[in-house]
């Protein structure tokens, strides 16, 4: 799979602006890959991208339609579907990260192997992998791990990826999710993996590299989390990381899905995913956390951060407002 | 998923006992349920059970048609297939524990469909499940873990059944693969769970019950098993297990499939184990271990025993040779 790029953002006629977050992400991550967006009658959206309807995206260049979008139960809505057949018949390829699958809109597919255009369903996946080894392959892997789902493991390691790359290292963000996928523009659904593969798919997206360069292998759920800790597990035997950057979200009261469990401490996420880590790298260490800090005041921000530095031992930043360099000083 | 006995058992034309393991497996546990057994020309295992056509196996009031047979590839061969097509023409279902899927033998799904028939692929699922919540369930659940794959747990949870059955306890074996689903009749593939809903189908599996009834989880893998961990831990979570036994075969010299990765001890996988578990049951515990003691004299299995119960302080017994009374007792 390689989604090819540039890209027409559609983004329908969604209701808000967090349904767009998949298509705002990418946007933010690839402005020179995404050329315009296309929004339907009634789009409360704007990623702040050019409109532009599909003839305009094909003359500009675009070789991919990405639809970007969430809605509830995951399916396209009738009014998306002639604007998909526009874009292959307008040479596009299309992508998708919805539940539903692009070869079950109607016609779609034909057309598309007719044309010889692609459909690539991110959330979904065909491909085989091996069951994971365990064996220890040249080059450098940091994985970003978190205290839950949803606190900054995308951003943490695409953010590492351009501090690095700004700084001359060899650098490479490794998706495992539907939006790094599209900003990366190849990757692997981890938690679409079949189970017995989980480790063995990760084996396969970092593959045997030059010593010097850095797989960046986005995180997914926690090792405490209840409903995702299998995903999250095999991701760290299979990324076999030499360095953990840990994710924080401060101030949720438990894990999200799962109002029985709390949120475990920065101190015991790092010391459980690093004895889980040591079965594939027994020389695994963590460098630092990442807190989101987005719904503190300056102030709180700060004492949140002096917490985690005091309770681990390692540096805290805010990506967004500090960006990464402290942690990749501490590579 | 419920599948219907009594079994006729088909092991095709296997070269060798090891390929009818599965079918062995089922017939030492449901001798009530399997019938007979049907062979090819040239198959060179045997189950001890009497042999029987398709004819006289339906006349016998057979249900179904196990295809319990392991082959490179987990293909059905084109000698089997006239069986399979005898076996729904006369009444039955068939379950199968291939890699290929019953629905992709030219002509049989329709052939089942017409005449009402079921067929199941137990190592692959259609069925949908939540995302795991964690949430406590009543009833109490005991789950096997292990060393290792494949090194006896299956096996201890059916031992455990009978024994606390045999003492008038409410005792359920759950199935997670092919072997156990054939013997409990249900159950589910864990291995073939899409990763995201590892624990999430566990608790479908053992759901809510009765506060003194027993759910006996069949567990896989091993939590240090570079390749299987993730199915590994979402069957912690997923179970939220009251109590652990912990499986054993001694003298591996690594774990299986993973050449670079030691065994660890029994210490080590119970401390990690139940790390783990608390996420879902912080009152787990560990009541005993049981070896695989086969290949061992009597003198050595001795002191591996010993040895397991000095290093854990635990009672531990090989279930082949002693039963399990020592661990139901410890419940």
């Amino acid at each position: 799979m390689e989604i090819k790029n540039p890209y027409l953002m559609f983004i329908g006629d969604v209701p808000d602006q967090l349904a767009a977050k998949t298509a705002s992400g990418v946007a933010h991550w690839r402005p020179d890959w995404c050329l315009g967006q296309l929004r339907l009658e009634g789009c409360k959206a704007d990623l702040g991208l050019p409109d532009m309807t599909v003839l305009e995206a094909a003359a500009a260049g675009v070789k991919t339609l990405i639809v970007g979008v969430t809605n509830q139960g995951g399916f396209f809505a009738d009014s998306w579907v002639e604007t998909m057949h526009l874009a292959i018949d307008n040479g596009m390829d299309i992508a998708s990260g919805m539940h539903a699958k692009l070869d079950d809109v109607p016609g779609l597919s034909d057309k598309a192997s007719a044309a010889g255009r692609q459909l690539f369903d991110v959330r979904h996946t065909s491909q085989t992998f091996d069951i994971g080894r365990g064996h220890k392959r040249s080059g450098m892997r940091l994985l970003t791990v978190g205290t839950d789902t949803s606190c900054g493991k995308m951003f943490t390691a695409l953010t590492l990826e351009k501090e690095m790359r700004d700084r001359g290292m060899k650098a490479e963000f490794r998706a495992t999710g539907q939006t790094g996928i599209f900003i990366a523009g190849n990757g692997v659904a981890i938690d679409a993996v079949v189970s017995d593969f989980i480790s063995g798919s990760v084996e396969w997206l970092c593959p045997e590299n030059d010593p010097d360069h850095w797989d960046l292998v986005e995180g997914q759920g926690s090792i405490f989390h209840a409903g995702y800790a299998g995903v999250t597990l095999g991701l760290i035997h299979g990324s076999q990381p030499d360095v953990l950057v840990v994710c924080h979200d401060p101030g949720r009261p438990h894990m999200r899905g799962t109002p029985a469990i709390p949120v475990r401490s920065l101190s015991e996420v790092i010391e459980a995913t690093k004895e889980a880590a040591r079965v594939t790298n027994p020389d695994v260490r963590c460098i630092g956390c990442a807190i989101n800090t987005s719904k503190l005041s300056d102030v709180e921000a700060e004492a949140e951060l002096q917490r985690a530095r005091d309770e681990t031992g390692l540096p805290a930043v805010d990506p967004v407002k500090h960006g990464v360099g402290v942690l990749v000083d501490a590579l």
